[in-house]
């Protein structure tokens, strides 16, 4: 944990640099102090077929979904959730000036008992310090 | 708000006209009179890899997930599930006449309080009436 | 039901092998004596875009959720989590001796008053037996 998924209309490509987003949304993750470095992973899925509002074909939209481990407080993932759609919103600003943008982040908690990981990255990082 | 998710197994494409589909949904979702116009972001994701039931190569499947924003009575979501499960069912008949096809569909609800948007669509849709 | 979407960093295709990773996870779901053969839909989506961890290029992930119907006792979600897990653990084994890698499962619970169906594989396969 954190998983940061986003969907995105495949009209973005490329102009909306989705590998640039993955790199700012983890570090935005990062700097929320909430999440460790070894355990981020941010990726997007571009979607072929979509059907967005009036369907203009400039109509489009990301929609994130951070799903989280479950034990953190309200406003620790509230100032998360914050800061994770502060940073979409900087990257994506011109789109979002224009009238056919469709921003969206939904956290999601995980229940602890229907949870499994394995994670070789960790102890590598953990041991750097 | 809502977001319809279509995952669907690869063999899909392109007799299953997913694009069609998403326009049909949406409008399927349009006619609840449930969902705002400017709030509507029906997509679908071709899975390039899938393990179907007994494994014929002719097995498929489509799987719907419905993200809707908390707060619609359970009748309200009843019949949002069921609009859009008809509308599903409509246009995958021929497939779901013959023995290798699932079709599936799940609500899902946001937690208000983890839930961040940014719709620049909304007031150019909304201007308009 | 059961539903089970891999979502993985493009960088394991083609040596990833998802598509066995699907086969195998599909017996594994079978094995748990939990799951109906006609129910099964294994799938991975691969993402291109990603940014994990301390962004070294041999960074790879594989997210795993599995949606079940609810009703399940407590200890038969544990297990099918635990069989699922294992077979994904053995699948990525090399892979998790380097230090690159993150794997993770999520059970997620459906809604059952929120849950619609069509399978038209079920009738084939029931009259077999």
């Amino acid at each position: 944990m954190p998983h940061l998924t986003i969907e995105y209309s495949a009209n973005l490509d490329p102009s909306g640099d989705l590998a640039g987003l993955c790199l700012r949304l983890r570090m935005a993750l990062l700097q929320t102090g909430l999440a460790e470095e070894g355990a981020l992973r941010v990726r997007a899925l571009p979607c072929p077929h979509y059907a967005v509002a009036d369907l203009l074909p400039e109509n489009a939209f990301a929609a994130l979904v951070l799903r989280i481990g479950a034990g953190r407080s309200p406003d620790d993932k509230r100032r998360m959730g914050e800061m994770v759609m502060q940073a979409a919103t900087a990257h994506f600003a011109t789109l979002l000036a224009a009238p056919h943008f469709a921003l969206s982040l939904d956290i999601v908690e995980n229940d602890a008992a229907l949870s499994w990981k394995s994670n070789s990255i960790h102890p590598r990082l953990r041991g750097k310090g």
